[in-house]
């Protein structure tokens, strides 16, 4: 069951050239292309002649031609030349999907066109602004629901076991810190300090600290699929926890989980970094780290759901850490029966 | 829903060695294999006793051992010996085919073997003529139904766009040709001519012309899945459509299609050539080009393939190119009631 | 339909460190691990939380600690440990089974772990003594049901033909030796003696002897699937059949079938050798052998468990040479309906 009716990340806008791009969304064939006055368009790759892929065509003058008999269909997916045919039949379209290129994503929307409504799409002024937010964008495909990755970023616990030599350091830490969860109509927040406590290998490698650091990860799920991550850590005693504009580590990750079937799922990820701006050796330090941990996330997690599929998604137990996790699944259930009516 | 009361090419002679060799034929394993005297077999790819496959087996005298018990099959399935024992229980056999080696050819019959009528075989003569038409034999497995690799031979709008590059050319001449369908009790015959139209960039390689030519395609469909093509370009001005036995580029082409599974088949192909026969280069040179071109229908006709399984095969939308598809398709749709019938 | 109430060798001992090493058996993923003390566990590999497997994480004190979060069980299957919370709920815990460490095999019993009977595993002493008896361990991936690999034990007349240019030699050999098989409760013996018989290829690289010799093959089969072979040969006029304890070739192979799935199994073999036994290069020729000839087993069996997916288990026709295995299956289907009661 999908939430059709919500805004997506369908691609990196830098993925979306002339030529034409296709992607599985919620099991759709999507075709995404930029017409020759590079607007993004997004069709069902499925020409309405014989069912060709229309990802074997180019863009040419009109629209995207499609790669075996040449029909042409606009980005409203209607067709608008049969080369061998004067009249075009009122039926010869494809379907369309809304979409929307902003902050560096392209948007799109998996519902009714008609319902799309712009102004509902995530405002991420960082990706906008390379100079203080230097960044590189990254996709994976992941074989697993989006619900199991969005799980991941819900339970911090896992930062010690899973990430031990990367981003984790000791797992007391991350196990005894508080998080403070705020739910929110649309999805929630929560905050989680590591006071006085030692810096991971990530950290170190970037950053020189006198000792100890006050650390902090701050969570915002908005509904369905997107995470936003403010993450950092400043030398004990600077009164991180009162001012966080200070010298020190401070990261952004954007993370949009886009489903591409009911068990795998696209996951864009971002970093962006907040210190050492005009280092660019430091925008790829640190994504080489985080490349590294998430990796390390996508394989447990893989190895969940392949479990998952064969044993059952039943006999599970719930755990105190679980808190903001099952708070989100609150929200994403209630979302999915919305998005899905019984009558 | 196979045509099984036919006629199908099961392999090229020449890849039928004493050897057995096992081939999958709408879904039933099939294993040939040549005797001491030369004779062509095509057994159930099954050993009655435990089935195990008996293409490790090894032909002996007599017919077909099996490799893992020994037991011995002749021509028509019996078998004439069991190692170890005397006497061989009366279901101790294997389903045999009817198989006609004829021009180059292994033709395989699918329905009972007491229907097979080897005069109904169609004659191509041109690959016992090598002097005259030199030609080389090729075979691919195609993850495509049949139909889908027969409907491609019956629009030749497609050859613009799929085979822009190798004997495409201007879409816009394949485009603009008149096409005249002529049907026929068993398949249906068209023909196209590209009145002073330029030469594709295959014919150049191997004809000089003068410039502009005529140039004709003709296309014989036999049912269920026999395609016979003769094509062709002489020079502007020289009265081509009356005589096409003039210098010039002259191609006969045989495709025949068997089914392996509802969705997947083998393209048996080979193109001859009546013009510069005696330089096995230009055999050589004619066989890369169109395997080069047959490899880009492969390409998309998979594609298309995938897509309808996807996507159901519902929702398409017939053009005035299909003309000669769509009676191909009702000869095709009257065997296969024919061929399963009801009660 | 698996017989569960049983032992079946899950791994061998040399295959079990500390590190836990995940294994399939009757569709249940199990995880294997030795705890600090060295004491082998088998766990199901899926963690009670949120089902991630355990096979990720490491041997702690007090047991596995599961990779995702933390969370700690003992050979039990009970949770010691939740990193972040103190109370542990009464249904976190996860399934365990009886395993026994003994003659060098883990033996794993798949049933009630309170109807584990450990008086009633196989002795093997051989596995013991590596000086009178010599040997390695190999274990293979079959995708074949454990049931058609136990068939191709019980009926040797496949010697001469699957294995003819190693273990077999003449087929007519083995076809005309005289099998005597003796039923018993819970399995069966079968005898049979090649008098009189030129040596095969691998008796003759190891030892040298002066003609023909008297060579025999006993099986003894142990439901529901160890079969333990003792196999050699002797000069010819020595008095084989009275005194097997002489000069010649002495091979002991102990052959254990786990099932994996339904039509998948693992193949446990070693081969131990009675005969030059202070001569390290011998073990190691005779286990190449040993392998090449298995392989040959392995890609007959799996090409005949193939065939039986894709055309169906009826249509065989039982032989002379099924003795043995027709006993066998009885014994088999007996086992399986007393551990799978209707009721």
């Amino acid at each position: 069951m999908f939430i059709r009716n919500a805004w997506y990340i369908g691609a990196w806008a830098h993925e979306v050239e002339q030529a034409p791009f296709a992607r599985t969304i919620m099991n759709e064939p999507i075709v995404f292309f930029r017409d020759h006055a590079g607007k993004v368009g997004a069709l069902e790759d499925r020409c309405c002649h014989r069912a060709a892929p229309l990802r074997f065509g180019q863009v040419v003058e009109g629209g995207l031609e499609c790669g075996y008999h040449g029909m042409v269909f606009d980005g409203s997916g209607q067709c608008v030349k049969i080369p061998a045919q004067d009249k075009i039949p009122a039926k010869a379209c494809v379907r369309h999907y809304a979409v929307v290129e902003k902050d560096e994503f392209i948007w799109i929307w998996m519902g009714d066109p008609e319902l799309a409504d712009e102004s509902s799409i995530i405002d991420y002024p960082f990706h906008n602004d390379h100079e203080r937010w230097p960044h590189k964008h990254a996709v994976y495909e992941i074989e697993a629901s989006y619900k199991l990755m969005v799980d991941n970023l819900m339970d911090m616990t896992h930062v010690g076991y899973v990430h031990k030599s990367t981003i984790g350091g000791n797992p007391n830490v991350h196990v005894d810190a508080k998080t403070v969860v705020t739910p929110g109509d649309n999805g929630l927040k929560y905050v989680r300090w590591l006071l006085n406590s030692p810096p991971p290998a990530t950290y170190s490698k970037v950053v020189e600290f006198k000792g100890n650091i006050d650390r902090w990860a701050e969570f915002e799920y908005i509904a369905p699929s997107s995470i936003i991550q403010w993450t950092g850590g400043i030398d004990v005693g600077k009164g991180a926890q009162e001012n966080r504009d200070q010298d020190g580590v401070a990261i952004r990750v954007f993370h949009g989980l886009t489903p591409v079937t009911e068990t795998s799922c696209l996951y864009f990820w971002a970093p962006a970094h907040g210190f050492r701006q005009d280092e660019p050796q430091i925008t790829e330090a640190l994504y080489r780290e985080i490349d590294t941990a998430f990796k390390e996330d996508k394989r447990i997690v893989e190895a969940q759901q392949a479990m998952l599929l064969s044993t059952g998604e039943d006999r599970t137990v719930d755990l105190v850490s679980d808190a903001a996790r099952i708070q989100m699944r609150r929200v994403m259930q209630r979302l999915e029966k919305e998005s899905n009516p019984v009558d």
